[in-house]
């Protein structure tokens, strides 16, 4: 990718996973160190036309997954698991916003959930005004995935993934970064199978021929694991817009990429 | 008011006054006692059909203040002060959201800045879909006074009290309740004046004329003090929506109020 491209009229977003900024084996473990390594990156990178959004970890995922919120509304017991849910997440929110304010980055966060709903689970409305008001006023809006309203099943889990894609197509955005917590796609799970291996750079018709290989996570997650977050990816690619996964882990990589560096890593493009 | 108004579809807003649940004179100092024993009496009062609205205090007010934030965007440097203000609101609210889960309430936080945007410090636009959902599902919306974006000014702040009269008027609340750090309206500051006679029952009208007399807050407050609450709730006032004021800081008031009882306080009428 060219530097000379990187114009201030051109959109990245950035995803930063769950399996990154939190450890997925605990419970609301938040890795402080990477986050604030995260925002530091960010604040060095500088550029302009940046959307962060995040996933959420050992926040989000476990309260979720113990009241099914994913399946909707069934039970009135379910509630409070709801509350806890979206609470969680603002609190994960909420640590890296303080690492990127503390960094002197202008991050506004946008709550998912009172801007969004969905339909059986996927986006039916975004009210999107705040989010390209702030764009255009230089700051970065800062979004995540969210237990929120499904005018259908009542509630559900809205992924990150999700909200990457639809913001990249309706913003028309120049390129998703996708920081992940290994190096790349591979043609099996990395952390299981020794001999998978990387891809470098995919089309979307490989990927889909590549999607019924494609292994289950490892951990708990809702949203699913590296196939739901690539397959959630497609319609932004088939819009033409090129997702490059790195290892966020790696020091100075989300730096790099931000910055229109080449880094070891996958790009999904259209053909 | 008696109980039998309180039924299922009847709307309460609450507020909850910045000078209730953190110490004014501090910066970002909560005041976890009452955020506590408030989240308690509203699990205690176990009503129907309820909103809660909360404010600022030492949270908000102090960088709003520091970069001029409800002037508008007028230079590069205030950004960051915008991005601290919001963040500050949502660890405030973060808080509260907190006790209010741990007592078994489900709360679920709305951000105003991701869902209003204003025109000259007025609510211009409102998403207000979520807060419908969430309150016919049983949810208790939680929203906050904050730092949005404004059509016109760039950026500006946003009164919990204007929020509060926004929504009683467009969701067709039964009644206000603020919950407020003084005994009543009165037509002096009481905290200044030792003669200051309490309102036991105020007309639109009667505070219209009484407007001129009120006198300005003591302590630091962007979005004025008793002056700015009280005007700021005259639409719903007018609407017919009937507007009680109480110590929020006097243990079980707000539970009775909430819970239909007579309580010491001032209540703003039409008629």
């Amino acid at each position: 990718m060219k530097a000379s491209r990187l114009s201030e009229a051109k959109l990245t977003i950035l995803k930063i996973g769950g399996s990154v900024i939190t450890d997925k084996n605990e419970e609301l473990a938040a890795r402080t160190q990477e986050i604030n390594r995260l925002a530091e990156e960010v604040q060095e990178a500088g550029i302009k036309g940046l959307i962060i959004v995040h996933g959420g970890g050992s926040f989000g995922h476990p309260s979720a997954m113990k009241y099914a919120i994913k399946d909707g509304l069934k039970e009135d017991s379910q509630k409070i698991g709801f509350s806890e849910t979206h609470h969680f997440m603002t609190v994960l929110n909420g640590l890296l916003m303080d690492s990127l304010i503390w960094h002197d980055v202008p991050a506004v966060s946008v709550t998912s959930s009172s801007c969004i709903t969905t339909e059986n689970g996927r986006i039916k409305h975004f009210e999107d005004a705040p989010v390209r008001a702030f764009l255009k006023m230089g700051f970065i809006p800062v979004l995540y995935g969210d237990a929120v309203i499904d005018t259908n099943m009542g509630f559900t889990i809205l992924s990150g993934d999700q909200i990457v894609s639809s913001l990249a197509v309706r913003l028309d955005a120049e390129r998703i970064v996708m920081g992940i917590d290994v190096d790349g796609l591979y043609d099996a799970d990395p952390k299981v199978e020794k001999t998978a291996r990387m891809f470098r750079r995919i089309t979307s018709k490989e990927l889909k021929e590549l999607q019924s290989r494609l292994r289950e996570p490892t951990a708990c997650d809702v949203t699913g694991g590296m196939v739901g977050k690539v397959l959630e990816l497609l319609p932004a690619v088939e819009h033409g817009i090129p997702v490059i996964m790195v290892n966020a882990l790696k020091p100075g990589y989300i730096c790099n990429v931000l910055g229109g560096k080449k880094v070891e890593g996958t790009v999904i493009e259209k053909e």
